[in-house]
């Protein structure tokens, strides 16, 4: 073994040491929303706190750092594969991010980041802003430190983009959303006055669990999700995370008054699982093995969950799958149904929101956090802004925080810069949809006839199997030919929702 | 702080930190047993060997050899409360049995041990003991280095009994167990000879699984378990595990033909968890929280399973409950109930075993045991040894070694030693029943009113409070002013069968 080969192996096996300890917290993650007894969790906060610090102790210490430095020397970058390149390149730049960071102000962000998200469920529940408004101040005042710490970029928030979309910057965001935003107010603005809207009465009654369920795991089988690589669960909110490349989970939740809830939540993390599963598995065990960024992720999700779940092939295929689990509940065409999926109506809360206007949800979001880093806007003023940014676009105002500026756990928990992958994910999809409909031109005809097999696998070869070899834009330019550009959702929501609201 | 405050306060931390790492093994356990995706095994067994490393790393650290030492000091010894004297005593036993394992000879044992379980499962499948003959041979092989380096004690045997059941000696169980087989075999000819047998035939029915759940639930709250300290799931084979103070699961199997399998499952784990939920709360989250010695462990599970739940008061008051849950399917009679669920049977599966035969089930293990380590059999030599035993003992010959010699996973495992823990329960168990009824006089009249909490109670404050706080035998000398003597389980079981089988 030369000199290198020794190094690789040593860089390799630290790699691996603190995926296992990542594995470790992913599975008392889980455990955490699935079920663990209520006394118990203040000792498991300890454990993973514990588990936590040494992987971020192993990635921050000097033996990370001199490996790194030993396989960046121009001799062994020759000797190395393009898997172990990119290896390098991907842990040398998680690397300097957190070495940047002192462990103490990590620990301390750890700590706050706990308290403040207890505090702002709390708030959420008692509609109380004013007392979670000091946790979110100084959460925003610790991202702040980190920013400082990271170094700016372009901008201070392009820093904390960086993080979920490597390369995506403020000033393309600015582009894109401006774009959409101009395109999707008016078209939102004219579906509110058509006077063809889908009926949505019969949806009104309640649907067996049970049957809910089953249908959600027969879906999760038609998408090709690997049921020996995984399980599907119930939790308050519907989540996948990847355990390692054999074990990715998923969750949803069942509501009886609403029959396609749960179904909807299966196929959105059945997506994300999807893309999990089928990583190469000469990355599995490595820091490469996962997606390459968070919009990239998204646009697994929302793919499955709106272009395909939401499409009118998809359920003149399966309502009678779905309709036979509800005996004389659900007498209507598939048209009827298929319709019914496809309301627009601007809402308050994001989550449950359309998917016309989910992309105006986030973009308030997206200018709220650029105010709050970029403008220095306080948690205070965040209330009114928001407030005034849901009149403006979606034409509604909150009737109160709890159903406004506090309605999402991201901000007390620091994932500032994360809201945007969720409109990218609708992006890429779009675009992604678009070229796959001219390499599969009976595309549609399999979804009609239910068989998704040739889909996932278009995904798995363009998409799933890089995991972090490629970059976002590697991944969007390898599959559709170009960069990300916004008009193909546009063109896609246009097309659908005049067809269907006959505008 | 003084120096021995700062030196306590080091210590304790350093014990914390190794119980967070067992706390995080116990999670990653116990999920691969409820359900985790078979893809994922491999990587999640490197995982748990990483934790499993890093705690035995730290269990034999110089640091914390030092700071054992500082503590024993005269100074220090005299400045520490009881609690922390009886955890310095605790941890000082194990970290000088760890100390004297090698790490890379415990390393190739823990790999040695996955591939002899997973053997065994296969072999015990294909009834084909030739293929696992070598991996037991080789399990044997690294029990006796271990037996080497541990030191011998009065004989080789000895040495793997104290690791499971602290101060018990082979010179002992022979003597208890010799009087407990002399007893139990011509009683059990006796039962066999009967003609009194206890009518089954109405068992044979098909139960509801939900129905069984909802019982098993309901006992579990009769008992006095805490739901919000613990969870009820479905495994192969039933466990209990602690997995800290506010956080004991247990696990059951629902047998459809079967109304009281899962039954008798859960209120056996049931009985070990309430041990460990009540543990007093001083030792959370150190190396005193948990069960003095694997026999008074079962004593706990054994004495709720049989003791109480297989009692003539019990099945007075519950068989109600039952029965309301399987509506036209029992038409029977409590008494009949009862004497049903005690019928004596020799039998080839120790753990489908009747509490009487279920003695000699251990016996033959523990002869065979120390056949092994005292006299050097082979694995080549147990499967003819196992079949005279169970001749001998049971009059009854396995037809295979599947359900003879390999039916057990332990000796897979390496845990030689451990199966003495089952009868010891039993004979603890009997044990203190006996003095319950004197301290309680309405003891059975409270099981018959459905009464429990005094029962549990007197456990707590005899048994389970003191987690390792007193040894074995203090607990048992604490709870019944004796010794142990088998002469209690004799009698109880004499009593209880003269009667059911009218002798």
């Amino acid at each position: 073994m030369s000199t290198y080969e020794r190094t690789l192996a040593d860089f390799r096996a630290l790699d691996r040491k603190i995926r296992n300890y990542h594995e470790a917290q992913a599975i008392l993650a889980w455990d955490l929303r699935t079920g663990a007894p209520r006394k118990g969790m203040d000792a498991r906060s300890e454990v993973l706190g514990q588990l936590a610090g040494e992987a971020f102790k192993l990635s921050t210490s000097a033996e990370m750092g001199e490996l790194l430095q030993a396989l960046e020397q121009k001799e062994a970058q020759a000797g190395l594969g393009e898997i172990d390149l990119k290896l390098v390149h991907e842990v040398r730049r998680q690397y300097d991010r957190s070495v940047k960071i002192p462990a103490k102000l990590y620990e301390e962000a750890v700590v706050l980041i706990s308290q403040s998200e207890s505090a702002w469920e709390v708030a959420r529940g008692n509609n109380d802003f004013a007392s979670f408004e000091p946790f979110l101040d100084k959460v925003i005042g610790y991202t702040n430190q980190f920013i400082d710490l990271w170094g700016p970029k372009a901008t201070r928030y392009d820093t904390l983009i960086d993080d979920y979309e490597p390369d995506m910057s403020v000033a393309e965001l600015d582009s894109i959303f401006s774009s959409l935003r101009d395109e999707l107010v008016p078209l939102s603005s004219a579906i509110a006055d058509s006077p063809n809207k889908p009926s949505r009465e019969f949806l009104n009654q309640l649907f067996d669990k049970g049957a809910q369920k089953d249908f959600s795991l027969f879906m999760l089988g038609q998408m090709g999700y690997d049921f020996e690589a995984g399980r599907l669960d119930e939790t308050a909110h519907p989540f996948a995370t990847g355990i390692n490349l054999g074990d990715v989970r998923i969750t949803t939740r069942y509501l009886a008054d609403d029959v396609t809830s749960a179904l909807f939540g299966t196929i959105h993390e059945g997506g994300h699982a999807l893309y999990e599963q089928n990583v190469s598995p000469e990355l599995a065990g490595t820091s490469l093995c996962g997606g390459t960024s968070m919009g990239i992720h998204e646009s697994q999700s929302r793919f499955w969950e709106n272009t395909i779940g939401r499409s009118r092939p998809f359920w003149h295929r399966y309502f009678g799958d779905l309709q036979s689990r509800f005996p004389g509940q659900l007498n209507i065409s598939p048209e009827e149904f298929y319709r019914s999926q496809n309301t627009v109506q601007p809402s308050l809360i994001r989550i449950e929101a359309d998917e016309l206007t989910y992309n105006l949800h986030i973009i308030i979001r997206y200018e709220i956090e650029k105010m709050i880093f970029n403008e220095g806007a306080k948690a205070s003023d965040l209330p009114a802004i928001w407030n005034d940014k849901y009149r403006e676009y979606l034409g509604i105002t909150p009737p109160d925080n709890a159903q406004g500026v506090m309605q999402d756990v991201h901000w007390s928990a620091g994932l500032f810069g994360y809201f945007p992958s969720y409109s990218l994910g609708n992006m890429y999809a779009a675009q992604m949809a678009d070229t796959m409909e001219d390499q599969l031109p009976e595309m549609w005809e399999l979804v009609a006839r239910g068989e998704l097999t040739p889909i996932k696998s278009w995904l798995t070869d363009r998409v799933h199997k890089y995991g972090k070899l490629k970059t976002p834009k590697e991944i969007i330019v390898g599959a559709t030919g170009k960069p990300l550009d916004p008009s193909y959702l546009v063109k896609y929501l246009r097309a659908k929702y005049t067809d269907i609201y006959k505008l």
